[in-house]
């Protein structure tokens, strides 16, 4: 089967098209490499099953193309601003990478009748509801970030277009995801500035925020697992157990570059910055109960991922 | 108080604009004319509080400028493709009318520090669930319109928005809308169709599509009395008592037509095009206990409209 990756030379990505050719699937892979990077996948040219395609997924004309020229059957949508915290400021970013790549490519699915959908949503949908355990069912979702909006956007134009077009769309909505290769995000961060400077770091907010980690693999055995899905919308939250502290990742992050007695500076406040939701809690009992569980806690998937990009694959 | 009515030369935003004026507001009208008409606002430009500005809000420039040169205190954001039927087979019309007016507007508002908004929101956002009864917290909405996800993701943008600039802002979800001035839609093609042709009526679907139908000044009277809203998001379901069938809509438009034996023409089928949701339930408790209900039942709302556009008042 003839598949297609957009955004696939991003973070998750990346990891996905390795797993798709793992298991005997054509990738188109397309990316307008503005987070992705052509080296990211630049191992798996050599690939007799893989094509990497540099196109802009909210271009209308640039899309189009692309699908006269491979139409796949099933296409995995990825493509969007990863990077929350960075939109803040501009909100357009989100306009343009994440809710209108996600209409240009539905519009191309729905003219060269493709039927096939996975779409990576988020926990920022839901909004700040800390206090509440969140499940699929959980209504009055209000998202607090440009991003969170943009990604509840195009889960409205998933909606529809599956109606109108009879798709078979899956959505997972997952929490932050790291492992080999990770270009952002808090792990990221600290990685770099304690490479930069060993003895201090400073942290975002009081450090308290407390979130899931997923470890990229674990994703992507999910993605391959549900791909198959039925007629209509099927929706997942998709998660671990556990849930790691700012402060927990700073520590981890400490101890296995092999520093001590690093000082913190926290920022201070409950966020990260305006639009950061600072925890929340996620009910994962739905996938569970489908037959897919995480192989790792959060806290392991932290202390894998600093190991794994120490060991050479953090990409700049 | 300057306010600006986006989309103000429409059906609703006419009527809106004529209210606001009686209650001794400003007007700033941005209309686009692609769905309004410089002549439904004619009989205000005499007013010294009107203003008439052309221009489209989907596009950033064109409504930067808006902004620049007039600043408003508060947004009636009402621009949108209205007419869902002529959409299904074209949801562009959707991405450009409906969303992109929106991230525009809010935008603007942004940059400019406007921290009130008024957004015409739709029952269209909740999709096909004619078994339940849908107030502001029913949860997995799904629209099977094109117009409906464009709808649920500009209310995923105004929360967003209104958390990171402190907006204030009023969202109401309203069912079909008519009135006189009415511009498409069943009564009016119905009307239209008659007039040309009284003997039959061509009806899409079963005829049994039944649906609430708010009279235009009932729903412009709440717009008014709740339009100082507090910070945050206020979400209201706007309705009446009753709902009309289609076929009823029939029966009432020949018989203040004075026809009598129009053969009824049905196409058969339990919505009248693809997209369309036959029928629904509305709770709207909320804004009863807020202090508004409306002044019109469903079918008395039909034939004031059909009165008041048999009377001259119908625009093309």
């Amino acid at each position: 089967m003839k598949t297609m990756v957009v955004g696939g030379a991003g973070f998750i990505g990346t990891h996905l098209c390795e797993a798709l050719l793992n298991n005997g699937y054509d990738v188109i892979c397309v990316d307008n490499f503005s987070l992705g990077d052509s080296d990211h996948v630049n191992h798996l040219i050599k690939n007799a099953g893989f094509t990497l395609i540099e196109a802009d997924a909210s271009d209308k004309t640039e899309l189009d193309k692309v699908f006269a020229d491979y139409t796949p059957e099933y296409v995995f949508h990825l493509a969007a601003n990863s990077d929350i915290q960075a939109s803040a400021g501009n909100p357009e970013v989100e306009y343009k990478n994440t809710y209108s790549t996600t209409f240009q490519i539905l519009d191309c699915m729905r003219r060269y009748g493709v039927k096939k959908l996975f779409f990576s949503s988020t926990s920022a949908v839901y909004g700040d509801k800390r206090d509440e355990v969140l499940d699929e069912n959980t209504s009055n979702l209000s998202p607090i970030s440009y991003y969170g909006a943009a990604k509840l956007g195009s889960e409205a134009l998933i909606s529809a277009f599956t109606y109108m077009n009879d798709l078979s769309s899956l959505v997972f909505r997952f929490p932050n995801v790291i492992g080999p290769g990770l270009t952002h995000g808090v792990v990221f961060d600290f990685m770099n500035r304690l490479a930069i400077e060993p003895g201090k770091l400073r942290i975002l907010g009081d450090g308290r925020q407390t979130k899931p980690y997923i470890y990229v693999t674990d994703l992507v055995e999910a993605i391959i697992q549900f791909m198959d899905a039925d007629k209509g919308v099927t929706l997942y939250n998709i998660g671990v157990d556990g849930a790691t502290s700012v402060t927990s990742i700073a520590d981890i992050v400490a101890e296995e570059m092999g520093l001590k007695d690093v000082k913190y500076e926290y920022t201070g406040g409950e966020g990260g910055w305006k639009g950061d939701v600072p925890r929340f809690k996620y009910c994962i009992d739905k996938v569970h109960k489908a037959g897919w569980s995480a192989k790792y806690t959060s806290d392991e998937a932290v202390r894998m991922t600093v190991r794994a990009n120490l060991g050479g694959s953090v990409r700049e």
